[in-house]
């Protein structure tokens, strides 16, 4: 299976990092856990399952202890998400970013609670031993798109050993795309979506700086697939009866090593939906179409000792925030192409069936269309 | 105990409903589960635990079938509320709303998807027999203060029974007040907090609408409160070695038969922080102080078969959006007064005690003091 | 000139309206008034002028006796607007909308005061025979994008006059592009820029309703230009020693006949920045770039003698909402390109010249790498 | 008159800076130009005149070369308010903040944009000598309250003469307060408001950090004054017949020197309402009710040399972010009891006159109520 960049088809402007992933962004890991089980007919409660959970992680020491810059942002909100409110008003990040199915968000919110207690057993108690200040509750931060098409999503069946699993796994260097984790179960524009990821590196009078895409792709009418500017849509339509898919809907993770505060970070995030906008959603009204992005450039500490931190912070000026929106929009335009090329096809629940994107027939017409060629 | 309506003391502009509850909005309905268990040296997991789930139902039919219009707002965000997000986007609750305690946030979200998927069996599967439209996912509502400093917050002992058994008690009428529910294990003011609510009547000129708020109290440091202006914080300090209350926060739910639109129920909520200042908090950092409202003039249909709903909205003419405002800042000074009047002692977790505020005293202070006397 | 629906290459999704304009929305009037004066050296405060105000009327009667539904919503807000706080907060327009250059904000703010109290005599004074309300002051909602490149936008030269002659201008049917009031001196993607507009109509199972756009375009570098999904800039760069643009803007006004409130309003503001996404913009951080949606349905009464309206309100049903969406986002599009393709060459101030997007070489690059050809 | 420090009653937890006053914040500066000109009947265009305009310098230097970090906040948003989208999306302010009658806000921000234009010969013209970045437009800030009911209001007298004068008039140390700049002819609970001023200062331990507070009154209804919890409006009314006051407005500018970003003087915003709830304000429906926040801590560069700035920035610690809460709190609330007891009696527009709140009468109820005599 061919990654977007393997097409030989370069529309881009910035070139990518390393592993044109997430995990570019220095520090960056990303773990699935995958459940594919069972097959046909659907038995409420007890699948077929086609569901899992990936995790984000910004660093992989302790994140209550060493908070991230962070901030949300929030395309069109039909969606579950949690964690939003916390991470806006102090902008910062203490847990793993968890994306899951829609169902499975509080399951996958109290496992990442389960988590950060047992490495800060202090949580939600109050006061350290000096009683000068305490440890506050915690807040975990999970996505969600709806896999109920091909999954059991009544069940809910994502909890600790689950989430414990995806942590367990999460690495650096290549990350697994497709049909994996929390895109087990997803659909795009009518094919097969699920993980995707991608990333760009400014240059050097740009700062240098690695900003890295993670889509978890659940949207899009069949007619409306572009890529590339090459209205696949209108040439190529999944096989078979295809059911009118529940409107979709995307969680988008950004990571950069840029040093953005909050509000930087939320400039940022607000470029995500020009990526999304480029491969043909129309972000339909009952699209729960998210965005989190964060830097690793510093850490915000639980307890600090000093109540001032001396930051190298980047300046708003122009052309950098203007190079970073682009490698933001690049990124998620081409973790979208990725989640959807790297997948498989996928019979779950009912026999219901997402088909692979044919990758032959799309480098056609983008040999045929695309003006690069 | 009494109510702060049986303090003789008023010094309110706008008459209460009946039960001068929440409850006075038609239809409404608030019940508890409480958890009481245990005392002694905290046991990671298994108690002491005071904590509880407080339920309030706009209506005590289908939510999901039946939506009504909603808005939230966050006056401070340091909290782990459920289900903000498509609330503002579609401006509707589908959904009782749950008060609890901070970190069982997810485990009463998952409940309440629990119950809605039994009312609702294709919540998430998509399509209903038409073909035509599907169900979509449940967003359930849930707010939370922390009861950490009584109760075992890791322990996260509210699910899914628990759940169902304040959606059981729930009634119309006097509501319990104090430590019960969501309440049992929260402070305010350094004494013990708890629920309370309270309600208002608009003169008939004024629509004769009602006004009807809840709040779940656990804000406050001892020498801040403030009671109808006398500063009873500086004259009455809870007893006994009290340690630095944790950064507390405080829920606030406002219900109106007024027909509002979303944006106008956002328009209350943002007038709550007002009655809220009233009682002395000066909001700090670490607080979570949300607010839903919502009203029970009109439901919306999650299937509608048209495509346009008749309505009566109220137009935002000035006195009426002001009578409302008033309502609700008055209702919700007055709720806060009742969750602490109305609380009783509690000794919890390694013998951590919240006191009850002194009735006595305060009644003192008030006639002393205050201008009404 | 041509309009890009003239370039016979369709696109689209949804037909257009009858002028293919946002005056296809009943009622909607747009005029301008042009600038256009001087050569040569700039002489700041005396020209070179290469400005102008576009004017959008909801309606031709008394917009502050009656008001209609509108919401804002701020892509990039890098920008000087007026009144978007109170548009925000009561959801309604109660003055035309005006567009000008960046610095005439002020000027055109203050003009269309002076306008409506002409109208209304007692705005701001107090209160009318009956003592029962008054007349509050008036909110003029203006946008803008920067001239500067071609005119002398330190001198202001938009006022009163200016501003009543625009209005006197208004007319519904055919909306003049291009080169003309607020469009007169503003570039795209280093072409020629101005004013463009479209519409889409629903099919009737949708309501029938329709949708239109205008659009104040000043925005984007010359190789990002895509059109249809043909990425134009790659192949067509304008002539000269181009220089660096300043980071540009676009102002976006949606009008629909959908009976709308406020919060849905609100909601096809934020699909206008998918339709821009698809001309290649990548939203630089100094980009001013806002979107004003309102609803010509129902009318909101100054001083109404009721406090409750009955109104007919679009329920949030998906596929209306998505229809309006796709609407919005094909509308902003073409409202783009026709911002462009209607356009002349200008040469302003110090001999800057902003070329002409060429037709024929346009349409020759579709033709090629189009899909649809 | 006395200040209300001088009515030998405390009841404030943080101690004032030297001046009390927003100029305790090392830099500030505040200038006032007053228009009291006319007596008797309105002239539509032609007086009475109780008008007038105050500017708040974060430092006296050139605020576009050099900005500091800002934030804004909209506690009700009937109002008509310039510049909020620009500071909100880059979080900082780059010219003096105006404040002013409702009508006159166009007129000053042009006038602001001409000064700025006069300091900065290149804005909104584009590039510097090295062709590397331009002068973008400026962004001028201005607030307003309506003092409609002692001015003729749709003059709009105020423009760049007199805000030239208001800078002119920029001083440290002792502000003017009361009936004078944008105070002249405001309202406040039925009595004479005006401008009003006060600081605090944080104990060493919270980084012995200064706030200071400045506000233009115009709000609240006559039985709703309350004076450090004392409900003066239920035993002094203003005499005569006090016609039903258009419902009021405030604008609240909050500088410190702490080192904070942007998104945390937003938090230091969303206290200011609790200052204001504690004088009895309920935020009407008309009320336009502003707040801007600046820190004078650092300096933002116009043209950085550098992409990074290092910066030392408050972590949010919750003791220190809760200091400075009570310190907003506190200063707007006495900055407010100040607006009004260092005001005098005004007759304007038609002979309609605001008294003066009687001083002795306000101190004889609070020594007879306050728990402080």
């Amino acid at each position: 299976m061919p990654r977007y960049s393997d097409l030989e088809h370069s529309p881009f402007s910035l070139p990518a990092g390393e592993f044109n992933a997430i995990t570019d962004v220095s520090g960056v890991k990303v773990g699935h856990f995958t459940l594919y089980e069972g097959d046909g007919v659907w038995m409420p409660g007890r699948g077929p399952f086609r569901t899992g959970v990936t995790v984000i992680l910004p660093h992989d020491e302790n994140m209550y202890e060493d908070k991230v810059p962070a901030a949300a942002h929030t395309i069109n909100g039909f969606g579950k998400v949690a964690g939003f409110e916390q991470l806006r008003e102090l902008g910062q990040l203490e847990t793993p970013i968890a994306l899951t199915g829609t169902l499975n968000v509080p399951r996958v919110a109290d496992a990442l609670m389960t988590l950060s207690i047992e490495q800060n057993p202090y949580i939600g108690i109050g006061f350290d031993e000096s009683g000068r200040r305490g440890y506050a509750s915690v807040n975990p931060v999970v996505g969600e798109t709806s896999d109920g098409f091909l999954s059991d999503i009544q069940a809910r069946p994502i909890g600790e050993d689950e989430v414990r699993a995806a942590i367990g796994d999460a690495s650096s260097g290549v990350v697994e795309e497709g049909v994996v984790g929390a895109g087990t179960g997803t659909s795009c524009f009518g094919w097969k979506g699920g993980i995707g990821t991608a990333s760009r590196v400014l240059p050097d009078k740009f700062g240098g700086f690695t900003v890295g895409a993670l889509v978890q792709s659940n949207f899009g009418r069949p007619q409306e697939l572009t890529i590339s500017g090459v209205p696949i849509g209108r040439h190529l339509i999944p096989p078979g009866n295809t059911p009118i898919p529940i409107p979709g809907s995307i969680m988008i993770i950004i990571a950069t090593d840029a040093p953005l505060e909050s509000r930087q970070l939320g400039r940022l995030c607000r470029r995500a939906a020009f990526g999304l906008a480029r491969t043909g959603s129309t972000c339909l009204g009952g699209s729960g179409d998210f965005v989190i992005a964060f830097s690793t450039a510093y850490r915000m500490k639980d307890r600090p000792s000093d109540i001032l931190s001396v930051l190298p912070i980047l300046v708003d000026e122009q052309p950098v925030i203007g190079a970073l929106s682009l490698a933001v929009i690049e990124s998620v335009e081409e973790a979208i192409y990725n989640s959807m090329l790297m997948a498989r096809t996928v019979t779950g629940r009912d026999g219901n069936t997402r088909h692979k994107l044919p990758v032959k027939e799309v480098r056609k017409l983008i040999i045929r269309f695309g003006s690069e060629s």
